[in-house]
């Protein structure tokens, strides 16, 4: 082993080179920018390790399909993404989100955390493995999409065809992961399902003065109370069958969630908040975090919203809300509670303009592969790691590995003031140089002795 | 008479030009822009026509107080206002808001018919009516203030230490009005009241990612309830106390609603709507229009509005609302009960970032003054004007007049699709012609036999 940390240390500045350029070039599926550049940087940079890449076409971003053979029988997956979320607010930024900039031992940029770091700490580590070994000990088939940020919304035209693929590794590491804010490396066992939305609603033909609010519907307050009906200020969500899906906690799940760790006090001052949701603490206050569904409101906009007063009756209304769901919600299904409970309602006027949806999945705590992951993790990072039963982010875990049978590990380079998604968003150099080595101790421990 | 009018024709391309000079310099309150410009602009063209003129400083716009004496010992107030809404969204507007464009003998610009059409016509008709009969029958006042679309907020300091002045007149001729969709010329007895608000609520000191609904508060949900608690699906405003104060119509006025029409097919079709708010029609959409008070919803904004999906939990969200108030509602006392119902219902958290308001008023239909008014507008117009006993729109009826015993009436040079505070406001030529007629109409009414 130490022959393959020595020989990351030794190479560890031209990996960080690699990892500035890549965080240098936006690649906003959201936007549809930069996507193509990324996909091609990183293709030439599995190439240039030795592995062979397809970019599979999908009416979205290609996802990048990287094989290599190795010694054994065994075939393990690797799960990342290379588009990152939008960076606005720009203003928000320190320094500009794409051009990647070191303070304190940190790297600032948009990605670097969500999760272009850990590609970057992946390649390095396979590089490192390769040199040092001559050959991986397993087979690995990684895939690299790039539309993680907006649902992973043409990722099963990667998986239909690839099914006997899929089935074949005997698992995942994911995306996602790094220290929480006590310091402890954490594990994530697949990921929360979502159901995400776009709502309208439509009045007059124009914006209207708002003294005609005595006697023209606004399609604000229709949106309004629509949003209403879903979950009231008591924060159960009202739509009949919504939790009918819901799987209680399996025994082995509920003792990871027991040993759990979830630094409160930490948390609450990184936020910036007094108290969590209905002053929740403790076990409860996990138990809603891991396996508790969401709706939540990620946007709403409607009328005058410069300064002063604008005496207007708005002609449109849209809310963005997503749903996180638990197993075994389903985002069609819920889509359909959902529409028939607004017609039940006498919401039939709330368009639900558009939509898109992944579903949930947690891996058993007690599987023989998240059992491994969890020793090397104890092994590298000199502690027993924080396993998360379901990270409460969603993310492909089901599409790709669950539906095949194929348990999930997240493994990451964040920490928690990592701030995915937000601007500021950074990551330690310390903790990325521990991912390559948490790759390659994964790797050797399935060498043949 | 003819005379008069006769004047008034073959002046009217040189009245025109001061209206174009007038509509193509902005002058929006709520942006603090062009408003001394144009206070100096009407200050001459006033003193041109023989007023005196003087701009009374207010912590905000000046109001301009123009005042002329006349043959009677009677006192006739004019009430207008120089500024105008906000021209947003210029990408709606077929010319630009400010470069005055006739087509089709319109003439579009923002405020031509909210109100610079009907001041320009104003001192159209007075400089014809000097012209032709050498003095004013009675001595006019002119107040025209420069706040009244951001709700008069300093026209009280105008007022204080004028209550003599603002005591004299027999009546006062005000703002606003013109012909409706059927073509009947409209004459409104005073204003709904408003209560403006700006509403805030806040959440974690940043955006965070959505998957954190599940345990922190989300600021858009919380301000979404509060909203929910003041208005329900029904659309009852819900505030305890909130129409204690409401003062049922008198039967003057509610034989005035009687005979007031109200083109229904017209106006949903101007505004394209297939019904009026809760299915109403005939009186009752009346009796609503006119004497119900609203609760409006102006602007709600939080989170992510781009294109598809951000996963976002806002830090803040913001809404603007705004009460009409009927008479005797007062806006103080209705934020007194909407703070306490926050606080009552829980919502002590939402923020009232600031509040503006205006008492409402409604002159009685049988007063003198009014009958006046109505029998000149028949005259000139040719048919027996609508009569709207209370405005449903707000303005400073209450401050300027009702306070002091003086009744008002509205006249305008508006029509159906004039669009006020919306774009492509415009208003017809001809209309503009006939309210100089009718200022000279009820100028001559005054004169000693």
């Amino acid at each position: 082993m130490n022959q393959l940390f020595a020989d990351i240390e030794s190479h560890s500045a031209a990996y960080l080179d690699r990892l500035v350029q890549v965080t240098a070039q936006p690649s906003i599926a959201a936007k549809g920018l930069g996507i193509a550049a990324v996909a091609d940087l990183l293709t030439s940079m599995l190439r240039a390790i030795g592995f062979q890449v397809e970019q599979v076409d999908t009416d979205g971003s290609p996802v990048i399909l990287a094989q290599m053979e190795g010694a054994g029988p065994q075939t393990l997956l690797f799960y990342n993404h290379y588009d990152v979320q939008p960076a606005d607010p720009l203003e928000a930024w320190t320094t500009p989100p794409f051009e990647p900039t070191i303070r304190e031992g940190k790297l600032f940029a948009r990605g670097v955390a969500d999760n272009k770091g850990a590609i970057i700490a992946r390649i390095g580590a396979i590089e490192s493995y390769l040199r040092v070994r001559g050959r991986l000990p397993v087979n690995l088939v990684w895939v690299i999409e790039g539309e993680e940020e907006i649902g992973s919304v043409h990722l099963h035209q990667f998986v239909t065809g690839r099914e006997e693929l899929l089935r074949t590794p005997l698992g995942c590491v994911w995306e996602a992961g790094g220290r929480n804010a006590l310091e402890r490396y954490e594990i994530a066992l697949g990921c929360k399902g979502i159901l995400y939305l776009e709502l309208r609603t439509r009045g007059a033909a124009r914006d209207l003065h708002s003294a005609l609010a005595a006697v023209v519907a606004n399609p604000a307050w229709r949106l309004l109370w629509a949003l209403d009906s879903l979950k009231g200020p008591n924060g159960r969500i009202r739509i009949p069958g919504f939790s009918d899906d819901v799987r209680p906690p399996t025994p082995a799940q509920r003792r990871a969630l027991a040993a759990m760790d979830y630094p409160e006090e930490q948390v609450r001052a990184l936020y910036g908040i007094d108290s969590f949701l209905d002053g929740l603490t403790g076990l409860p206050l996990k138990e809603r975090l891991v396996f508790g569904p969401t709706c939540n409101i990620d946007g709403f906009h409607t009328g005058y919203s410069g300064p002063g007063s604008k005496t207007v009756l708005p002609q449109e209304a849209m809310a963005k809300v997503d749903f996180r769901l638990v197993p075994d919600q389903q985002p069609a299904h819920v889509l359909e509670l959902l529409r028939a409970h607004l017609d039940r309602e006498g919401f039939s006027d709330v368009e639900i303009a558009w939509w898109e949806g992944e579903a949930p999945s947690a891996s058993d705590p007690d599987h023989p592969f998240v059992q491994e992951a969890v020793s090397v993790a104890a092994q590298v990072y000199g502690h027993s790691p924080n396993v998360v039963p379901m990270s409460p982010g969603s993310g492909p875990t089901y599409l790709l590995c669950a539906q095949f049978g194929v348990p999930t590990v997240t493994a990451g380079v964040g920490y928690a003031d990592s701030r995915a998604h937000a601007p500021d968003e950074n990551i330690r150099l310390a903790d990325w140089s521990d991912h390559m080595r948490y790759i390659v101790t994964l790797l050797e421990r399935f060498a043949q002795p």
